[in-house]
């Protein structure tokens, strides 16, 4: 038996395995109305959770703390600041694309019987950080790892997330009662779900389509052939 | 056969599925040793790259490029950039602190056979995107979720990764040749490993410890009971 510090074998997964993490990455959706009504098992919840959890992050600093909202009056109040944020959004397009942004429903938060916001505490780990030396926005980085985690585990448990950015940051930070060095970094909208758009949502309503993959390939260095 | 843009059957995945799903995120690794030096196949290659291009992006945005590196040529300026960083780090340590960080290998750049710089450019769709009207570091967080996704399918292929973030940004700007409306956010070393740590390389070497997860926990808003 190696000890725990040790390396130990570590090859490529099997066909299957391969295939579910694939599955995983390609089936997963942003959900804003597929959630249904019933609750999330708490060792459901819990797997979600050590998932994010087991995200990398910068010099190990694990800046991540995890706000499970279930209380229809916190929901109603983010729901209202989503609301206010998203009025003065619409009012940046114009046209037939502030039309078809009217259309979209873009957030779950009523819906979901779980919300969960990922926040990034800028100081855990002390003024030093092994790897933040030269970027400072390492931890959130870290923190959408986390977020990203959990995403993917999602999706393989039949639950399904909607992150919703809309909020103007003070009105997040109020109601959420977050300090001055805790970032929101990310707000999670959380349900099961029985089905899900076979492509993003934003691409089957002609919104915008996906760039072939090879447009965005360069070789060596920027614009560099492949 | 529904029309693509129809929802579809989505359940939870079978239990080896989600086996394999909770398998990659929880034995994925920060590389710096590991690696091997043949080459990763095209077609690997190219899987990793699509599952990255599947990641969510903030309003279908997809601001991210990929530069493929595999010259020494490149490597070897890469790799004085760190360096030159690292020297910087460094210093920032004081007493035992320092002389662990001295012991620690930090990048792969030259034993990887494959660098990859994931880059975002902020112009990408225009001067308003749906959901970064309130929050203009979304597009940010999105290529970091590419990183992860990347990274994931990696572990399920059995290629190890390491993110190296210790750069001075206009150094690394300077290799790769990138305009200033386009950011650096990952600079990850890929190549086949046969083993790797069965905990973060951190963590085996007592730089810092894991935290518990119920430390992390809030409940309604910060600091509340769960």
């Amino acid at each position: 038996m190696p000890l725990p510090s040790m390396p130990a074998p570590a090859g490529p997964f099997d066909d299957a395995g391969r295939e579910a993490v694939y599955r995983a990455i390609h089936t997963r959706r942003d959900v804003r109305s597929q959630f249904r009504p019933d609750q999330i098992a708490d060792e459901v919840l819990n797997r979600l959770l050590m998932a994010a959890h087991h995200a990398p992050s910068v010099g190990f600093m694990q800046p991540w703390n995890f706000i499970l909202i279930r209380s229809a009056a916190v929901k109603d109040q983010i729901r209202a600041a989503f609301q206010t944020a998203n009025v003065e959004a619409k009012a940046m397009f114009s046209g037939p694309q502030r039309a078809l942004y009217s259309e979209l429903k873009l957030q779950g938060i009523s819906e979901a019987p779980v919300n969960l916001c990922i926040t990034c505490d800028r100081t855990r780990g002390g003024p030093v950080v092994l790897g933040r030396t030269h970027n400072r926005d390492m931890d959130l980085y870290s923190t959408v790892c986390a977020a990203q985690n959990l995403w993917l585990a999602a999706r393989a448990e039949g639950i399904g997330v909607g992150w919703v950015s809309i909020f103007r940051d003070a009105d997040l930070r109020h109601i959420l009662g977050l300090p001055d060095h805790v970032v929101p970094v990310a707000y999670l909208c959380l349900g099961h779900v029985t089905e899900l758009y076979q492509e993003p949502e934003l691409q089957a309503r002609g919104w915008r389509q996906r760039l072939p993959l090879e447009d965005l390939l360069y070789g060596e260095r920027w614009g560099g052939a492949v």
